[in-house]
């Protein structure tokens, strides 16, 4: 099945210890579509200006991405980014902001994409997440990025709540669910959010992981161990990309499913990080995926206790959420 | 096998979001032997001042742990610290450090502690660490802990690499290996230090888990998802306690062997930092542990790839080393 996704096509300038990069290929949507077209279609819905380079478009038509939900406006300029990270990679400072077409968005979707299934609303203003979530008929699992900028404001951050009533995973990182919900303990924070209605809460920690959590239980997602890092610039959305294309792939939402997407999830974010803007994605493929799932398996992976064991399942973690029952459709 | 370890004991004084404590019982032995106990024998080498209070010796007696080792000096004062930490629970703010009776520490193996086979030398000043291990006769495996303020001085740091060649694991967290190879990359740094003589390095990364890089590959241990931390004082060296002590419950220094006691001690760090001072580790039992460790193996593992999947177990990382021979033996 095919995965919609809405969010920001920019034109990036980045500078990490390891280099720098002027007006590359950047943007959530860009991010998300490359990552996920590695499982499945992808359907993208986005803005871009006069200027946005026709090479960018080829690229994306080298993968299985629709554009026909990106408008192009003729008359203006492609968002722009410029950001510096330090050796603390989980930082990006931002040097600029033109949000240029970005800022007048009016995300319009394609008859084709309405009855879309996997739906992830990337991170922009959540008025516009609500706008889109409302052209689609009857997906069967919603992602939502978003990010402190929308938090910090009472208005947006009322708006976003509205948006978490209403889809099955939330992604955010750990200084966002603890802003979010004024409260530091990770999963004590993202149990609070289960209680409005996701099915489940994946907080993002950058080189050292993710953590999922849902009525389920919870799952910890090592970061895969890379050799070098070279620009973390869209980590977060090629990790949606991975977890979102994957449930596109399997059409498996179950808890079991939810953490192996998890895995792809890291997985995907892993090869994104290798090297600056989209590059590692753009030839990225199933097999590259098939082969580095399995060596985290293997580096993860240890012996049981010594000892001889009872089954336990997951017990600690189950059945200490106390809120509505489970949503499984929207 | 028991485990002899020669580090701090020490009176603490600590603040954290979630509570303060006044002259508890601290000190990198004192958490190293607690949690270490819960596996095997612990010989503990350490001085104490006249102030040291009989209830912490009690508490010892109530586990295996050796205190023939340990001097008390009798004209005094235990050493103290006062720290704090802020929601960063990874960074350690010190208020106050008093050396006391450990300035002047001038460590003395009785003769039952000689043939030692499983030793962690705690982060003391690197020429003490080498004096102990030299009263060793034939230990089996080091393992061996420092700090930053060691890797600044130039003779201290000097030092800390004669003991580094003379060891089998070195502990550090991530800061401490950056600075001491001045290397970013955490794989790199730490096959730098294998190339030096170690067999295996232990990366702590606080909440965030531990990384092992050997010649024969890589081990990512996941930090166990707490429902709450309270204070993070003596994570590391109960970490190191909970992985020398079951390697000194097995003997088994092989790399499987290496990776589970990564595990174990993951498990055991968990345990210490959800109370203050080394208040949960009094009463941790092996059976507490395995159903932990059971836990940790539910809540970090994933189905494999839902792709046909070749065997092609951590060929990633293997081989990539190329100093000198593996030392098995000192």
């Amino acid at each position: 099945m095919s995965v919609l996704v809405v969010g920001s096509v920019a034109l990036d300038s980045v500078q990490t210890p390891f280099g720098k990069v002027d007006d590359v290929l950047g943007g959530a949507a860009s991010y998300f579509s490359l990552a996920a077209s590695t499982f499945t279609d992808v359907q993208m819905v986005g803005v871009i200006g006069a200027d946005f380079p026709q090479q960018h478009i080829d690229l994306f038509g080298t993968r299985p991405i629709d554009l026909s939900g990106v408008q192009r406006v003729a008359n203006g300029s492609t968002f722009r980014w410029a950001g510096r990270y330090d050796y603390d990679l989980n930082v990006a400072h931002t040097l600029d902001t033109q949000l240029n077409v970005f800022g007048d968005f009016d995300p319009q979707l394609p008859e084709s994409y309405r009855s879309s299934e996997f739906v992830y609303l990337a991170n922009i203003v959540p008025s516009l997440q609500l706008n889109v979530l409302s052209q689609v008929r009857k997906p069967q699992f919603v992602g939502l990025d978003s990010m402190n900028f929308w938090i910090s404001n009472p208005e947006t951050k009322r708006d976003l709540g509205r948006v978490i009533e209403r889809v099955d995973a939330v992604f955010m990182n750990d200084a966002e669910i603890r802003q979010y919900t004024g409260t530091y303990h990770l999963l004590q924070a993202a149990r609070q959010l289960l209680s409005a209605g996701p099915k489940v809460v994946l907080i993002k920690k950058g080189e050292h992981g993710a953590l999922a959590v849902s009525r389920e239980g919870v799952f910890v997602a090592a970061a895969y161990p890379l050799e070098e890092v070279r620009d973390p610039t869209g980590a977060g959305d090629s990790f949606a990309g991975g977890f979102m294309g994957h449930l596109g792939e399997t059409g498996d939402t179950s808890w079991n499913g939810i953490r192996r997407a998890m895995a792809y999830g890291s997985v995907v974010a892993s090869f994104a990080v290798e090297d600056f803007s989209v590059q590692r994605l753009t030839t990225l493929t199933r097999e590259d995926v098939r082969k580095r799932l399995q060596l985290l398996r293997e580096v993860t992976s240890f012996e049981a206790d010594i000892l001889e064991a009872e089954a336990t399942p997951n017990d600690a973690f189950r059945g200490r959420y106390s809120g509505p029952p489970a949503r499984t459709t929207l």
